[in-house]
């Protein structure tokens, strides 16, 4: 028989699907370069050639085994090795071989970590506002997901709200930053007040509280940016990685996790990963795929274009009179919608073929995502609409 | 606070890894060549040359955001219309590409097919002998593995014991056919006795039950053998496929599941698989390993080695008086051990170098399997020290 929770989530379609959806559309009417489409984040700039120059040498040069044969389950420990030295090299914390598991991207590497230090009925911590599918990510492994209400001011951490829902049920802190939809990153200042409560609280109630911290727009930080790496502030950390925004490559579905080596029985994370993997299906990701990226450990796409496009937006949003807080990285930006509805807001937006994600999906009601992974000549083009339709609309 | 069942999975390895592990560390000692290495299922031949050129090309055509953005969640729109015009041609079954989810190999299949079609706490029935992996591929669903001991005259479904354990709580069935470890194709009437069956339990039961086929060995079929496609015998089948072995490409974990059009509900079925994908981290196989496998729908490695390999070892078996089925496929064989105790007979084939697993680990005791998938050089260097083995340690 069906499962009958799998065919209940079919009719809740997504906000941001929906919206990139309707974009496509009226691209069909219009030509989609009219259409002003801010509401997925997939990445616009190319992937760097040496990935595809990698990929073609390992298909002359390995043999069919080597290449396209079983990894073993933990990944690749060629990539493995590279992963854990570049780490180390640019964050000084020594990671090896063992901590590295390598993942279908973020989605997988947050759906191993989540099971790795949860029971089912353990409740899993997050801050809004947040990607809303850390919803069915943390929810089907079992762990409830309980969201702290955002600090609209800052989109840094509402601590006050953190400390009053701690309870000793809460094994784990989901993080995400440079953060989306906010496009802001936690401060130094922000990292070592959540390390220094989450130390307490372990001592408190006698059980260790891991951080899993998501970071696929770690590489996409801005000038001036205070984004340090997480791991550094806490031991019990998971760093759950995706090449998808760096390498611009979300298609082929490639990560890890990587474990801090002072994290408490650090060694027995990757195998219980291992495990998890049969359970889901998991089983690694694509060989040449893992061995593609290894090459391209120390490389980044061209991500310039996103700061670009960001500035673009934020000063004229500024000038606009939008409350708005200057995105530290990643390619969104969150400002105060100019009604009360941010749904209301981006719904009038559509008339001007400006595409814009309401906050609510993100557990933020009244502001909206604007995500500028696109061409900065569109952004250009953009501007001048955004002030039509603030203009007509609210009179600004 | 790290999850104790997890934990404890990792103290408990694989029977066939520990052997594989063995013949590794054995043959660092007299040189590899030398170790008669049957215990992994890893195939041996190459990916056919079109596979690899076909990865080239696209790195060379595609633009970085037509090859390594996104793929739809259900998968690459053009490789599911291929693999359904591929399946609808070769099996007269009008599949569409509604019909069939992408996803990384058969581990995926079975882990979204088995959540797509039972509950937590419903029973999924599957018959001995059969791959070990199974156990953790449902019981972590959270449905419950109930085994039918085996047939083991014919390896064929041991239907008076699957009779007496049918119950309304069975939501699904599991099987594997060509099977790994017999080697053993489910005949026709096999396939037509067991649907007829399905079709009045359902009818007394007042719901379906659902048929999930795990077919990796399904191009691998030997001449002359009764290896008929499932699917056609019953409408509620979920088929689930992988290329590892088709193309020698199980690093590259790449397959599908395919819903039987005439399956109760079998549109709503890939949207499912889209929902599950969700909360287990899935989200699509690598985009360029889908669409260059779908330019292989029409292909397969040269396979003929296994058939060669199997006659060699059938013929040899028989001739030294093991009580042996003939496989219709795969490249394993499954004989009697000489002595009760399975594993006391792989025991003693270590000291020639002989690397046999027991049939325990399949749920069937006194059986030893051998993975065939190596070299016909190093197989027929085998015959001689199998017979030197039998007759030293049996006095046959």
């Amino acid at each position: 028989m069906l499962s009958q929770k799998y065919k209940d989530m079919i009719s809740a379609p997504s906000v941001i699907r929906a919206l990139a959806g309707y974009a496509q559309e009226r691209g069909k009417e219009i030509g989609y370069e009219n259409v002003f489409d801010y509401s997925l984040g997939n990445p616009s700039v190319p992937v760097p050639e040496e990935f595809n120059e990698a990929i073609r040498e390992l298909t002359k040069t390995l043999s069919s085994s080597a290449l396209h044969g079983y990894s073993p389950n933990p990944g690749n420990p060629d990539a493995r090795t590279q992963i854990a030295e570049s780490l180390k090299k640019r964050f000084g914390i020594p990671y090896e071989q063992k901590h590295i598991f390598m993942t279908s991207a973020a989605a997988s590497a947050i759906a191993h970590a989540v099971r790795c230090v949860t029971s089912p009925g353990d409740e899993v911590i997050t801050f809004a506002p947040y990607f809303p599918e850390y919803v069915p990510y943390i929810n089907q492994s079992g762990a409830v997901l309980k969201v702290v209400p955002a600090d609209t001011e800052s989109f840094q951490i509402n601590f006050d709200a953190f400390e009053s829902m701690m309870n000793p049920n809460v094994q784990a802190v989901l993080i995400n930053t440079p953060n989306n939809p906010s496009g802001v990153a936690y401060s130094s200042a922000t990292l070592k007040r959540l390390a220094e409560f989450l130390n307490a609280k372990q001592k408190e109630y006698g059980h260790e509280i891991f951080l899993i911290s998501d970071e696929p727009y770690r590489e996409i930080v801005f000038q001036g940016a205070d984004a340090p790496y997480v791991s550094t502030f806490y031991d019990n950390t998971l760093s759950c990685y995706s090449y998808s925004k760096s390498l611009s490559i979300p298609g082929e579905r490639i990560g890890y996790v990587a474990v801090n080596p002072a994290a408490k029985d650090a060694d027995l994370i990757v195998p219980m990963c291992v495990q998890i993997s049969r359970g889901i299906g998991h089983n690694c990701p694509s060989s040449i795929i893992q061995m593609a990226a290894a090459r391209c450990a120390y490389l980044t796409s061209d991500l310039s274009v996103y700061e670009t496009n960001m500035n673009l937006l934020y000063n004229k949003l500024t000038e606009l009179g939008f409350t708005v807080v200057k995105p530290g990285g990643t390619f969104y930006i969150f400002p105060k919608a100019l009604e009360e509805s941010s749904e209301a807001f981006c719904e009038k937006a559509k008339k001007y073929d400006l595409i814009l994600v309401p906050g609510d999906s993100f557990h933020a009601k009244g502001f909206f995502r604007m995500a500028y992974c696109i061409d900065t000549e569109k952004v250009e083009r953009s501007l001048p609409v955004l002030e039509k339709f603030v203009k007509e609309e609210y009179g600004r």
